[in-house]
């Protein structure tokens, strides 16, 4: 963080890291104490409050990174647009982890942003879209965005799949629609397509294995029911 | 936004809601005053504040919408608790645009989130990707997360839209699924567990209009089959 003004902000920085897996807040000549109102903000992220490290110029700050990367809400409409040439937020997101090294992600004033100097000596300017109308988000908002969409691009390979069902398992659910299509008399001409239909909506929802068989249950107790009414 | 304790936070919200161009905030039973904290921290989206609706229960904030969508950032561990079970930020954000129709997004209180009670009465439950060690986002966060998603994905062409069904059609649907529960003589101690499952795997699925009359036509026959063998 670039020279931020409210303490406030910091602490709703240091939450929001810790809610996406990020650790290391460096601050650049903050005019704010890390104060009460800081470490309330931050909440249960308390310790990176505490190892928050702070230094007195940008240069110093991101010396030791090895790609260090300006962010903005913002589009320039002006001449110097060439320096604020930005990529995407979602571009980047994928990109990066394609990568090794230490990366710096750099956020400015709550007010004036990133001065150009300093998105100069970046290398890589990353926009993050936002209305035409009122680009401009709050600091640690911004912060937020852009660790969320780090943060679900680094998950891609390791997060936690749940288990759809499995395609023999699935045959029998549509065996049990069909057969219930069969026992209400369902129009012939309309059976295929309406099976067909149960097909595709099942397969969008993609039921859980849980619910896959709450809804065998389902379907088996209403064709005993209607099979035990025909015998009467 | 469900009883939210913090006026910042409104602000917060409203400000969030201004840069990802949303405009309706609606609030359910807010314990705070629309304040100058919360004008303050809306900046230029003071707009949004001023139209902010107020409704003393959930029930009437949701009533005219067509699709309710929870949101949580805390994920159920238990594998049967169905009621949470969720699907994940971007895809709901993809899917979502496949539709028309009036969606509400729900937010819960700074502290407990949102009740099982309130989860159940939606369509889907939205999970925003977190940390394990520290899952909590800031309320305003969630919402700047959740709208961030949604806005780079409407921002992306999609396929011709089909029309999500109504809520009150929809009721219809869940209503006779709930009559089928009752002729079948199901469990009950299951039933309503079974009813919220029902909900979710169609909420997820999001029928279009012809599906939705399908499935209400298997339905409609299989509850009249039924009655039928009854009163023989």
């Amino acid at each position: 963080m670039v020279e931020p003004k409210y303490s406030g902000n910091i602490g709703g920085v240091a939450r929001v890291m810790a809610n996406f897996d990020f650790h290391n807040l460096y601050l650049v000549n903050p005019s704010c104490e890390l104060d009460d109102e800081c470490y309330k903000r931050a909440m249960h992220a308390q310790e990176i409050v505490e190892n928050t490290k702070v230094f007195k110029s940008f240069e110093k700050a991101i010396k030791d990174m090895d790609y260090v990367v300006a962010t903005s809400s913002v589009e320039s409409k002006n001449d110097k647009r060439f320096l604020r040439n930005a990529v995407s937020l979602e571009f980047f997101s994928k990109k990066i982890f394609e990568t090794t090294g230490r990366v710096a992600l750099v956020f400015g004033r709550e007010d004036y942003g990133l001065l150009n100097e300093e998105i100069a000596v970046c290398d890589l300017l990353v926009r993050i879209p936002t209305s035409e109308s009122y680009p401009s988000l709050n600091l640690s908002h911004a912060v937020g965005v852009v660790l969320y969409s780090l943060f679900i691009y680094k998950g891609v390979k390791t997060r936690k799949k749940t288990r759809v069902i499995e395609g023999i398992e699935k045959e029998k659910l549509y065996g049990f629609f069909s057969d219930l299509l069969d026992e209400i008399e369902y129009p012939i001409h309309k059976k295929e397509n309406t099976k067909v239909l149960f097909r595709r909506v099942m397969g969008r929802a993609m039921p859980s294995k849980w619910e896959y068989h709450t809804f065998m249950g389902v379907l088996s107790k209403t064709l005993n029911e209607i099979k035990k009414r025909k015998k009467v």
